[in-house]
């Protein structure tokens, strides 16, 4: 029952014209099934398209250092989507082994201790305020 | 009704020992109320502070970055006080304006697109398999 | 392992009741596996079922509307099953894919928007006090 | 601009009989906020009373048991008023700091052990299925 | 220690410029401290005003139903300033104490019912594959 | 593309130690995938195991609420993999189908309860500060 991907032959031009730049701008010979997805609504298409190359994009943090902040919040949402495909994306930005698993440790940790901070009602110290 | 933090001059032996290692560790006079309060548990004083230790610890990501996984769950999860006291360290660390406010425009768009990839239902491309 | 359905022929008579006002009040010949499933305890199913009986039921809000509100907290909560039903709930109601788009847009823009205020600690103006 | 609490002086018939219902029942001299807030729609009063009065009462579990899973979930959804009055509601009924302690324990390590599943993608053992 | 908002007159011109739109769009004579905060990152500013002015504006579902689905998102999110903002501009688009009301029992009720989905782990029907 | 599970056969020695102490303190023939892929980071899988087994180890609540906690947490964050591998440990300490059933009751109403505390934004009453 969920929407079937609109492929490239299938497009509207204005799909089309988003297609043709994700697979530019990312150097890829087709879109994620995400994009074609959400497709069914060309004006989200192009908005969240442009929004994510603006926020990936060259910037003051590392572009890997990015990926891994995307997999850290897919993580704590639990979107098995999302978890993979920038997983993905920062293992073709050379994300090792080890730093996988810094970032998992991290992540699992963060979730630990935010659980702790609310559970006992921690008051901020004066200087956090 | 919350718990009251506890003191260095009002705990046992075995919480100033863990307060010692973290004012130690971090090169700081005092410890924050999150360890504080914990406190009132003492196992989970010392195996918060010795996993957070480790976890934080030198490895193959940079201090900075683990901070900054640490403020993009926070957020996500809604934590007010792990979101000021992360945000402090990694002020601490060097984290400029720009840079928090890219890492917050990743958190933002982590979570939008999470949702649409959910809502949609957007089935997992072969290669994410 | 999950607990399987249980179907008519095999349900206690107090179950039976239940499944009967679920198929006479949504005109339907048999009741999802949601039902089938909570019917394992069955003071859960008759609660269950009275409650969304009377949430769902005529009132202030239009029935399409209510169902999209359920969809949007499903989305936000990732929950599959609930997502499924109850956006098909909406499509029987009418719901159009344009109609779809828009809801997912909003779901999305919402959940961007509430981690920048949380991550950036906005406070609230006077005039929302 | 939050809704004011509706006092019993200022609240229609079908209230004020929710109000004494829990009242009596949990014999107290006055209801909490919760109550006199949600009172704005008094169907919605009525109706969750009525259900976490079945919840909550006698049944196979232990009355305190069932505090602490309604502390585990607060804290998790970061229900401040949640964690505080069911909180209370676990103390009155014998919960000791050492318990609370074990409490919080377990759902900072439940949260963090969540994430890596889910981070790390664990596909279910053949005897989970 | 948050960052405190910039107002108008402190603002450079393509904040001012945001600041301006908004002003125009909603009729207001000043815009929240939401926008205040973000605009530290003119570019989050800038991205995120033109996104929520195109999702939130004329489409196919009503400004008000708009709305309602952004408080239903923040409610299940948490997020006290959202709720708040996002409240007061049904409030101001005619949501009566009722519908506000349905609007909650909707809320509470399908984030019940999203946890027994998934608590007992129910499959999904043919029908909704 | 998840990583695979490490077998007892194929991993270091600090990995088949730690397989060796679950197997022991389980009394069980093999361990669970979740080790086996955490095993991936030895360090994150040393350091969870020891912490789990310290926050499951004896203490003053029971073990099976205890894991009745864990199942609670793991339905309200939707995670499929710890709802089955903690309900499964349940099962093994006794849970009963009304027990489970009463379980998910429970937490079904808290998730429904902290949503209308919040989207009402009900005040801490003066007893609860």
């Amino acid at each position: 029952m969920p929407l079937l991907p609109i492929e490239q032959g299938d497009a509207a031009a204005e799909v089309r014209a988003v297609y043709d730049d994700i697979k530019t701008t990312r150097d890829v010979p087709d879109v994620n099934n995400f994009w074609k997805v959400i497709a069914h609504h060309p004006a989200t298409l192009k908005r969240t398209w442009e929004s994510l190359k603006e926020v990936m994009g060259p910037g003051t943090l590392d572009p890997l250092v990015k990926e891994m902040i995307f997999v850290a919040v897919s993580v704590t949402n639990n979107c098995q989507y999302c978890i993979r495909s920038h997983e993905a994306a920062a293992r073709r930005l050379g994300m090792t082994d080890a730093q996988f698993g810094e970032l998992m440790a991290v992540v699992g940790m963060a979730n630990e201790t935010n659980r702790l901070a609310t559970g006992y009602q921690v008051e901020l110290d004066e200087r956090l305020k």
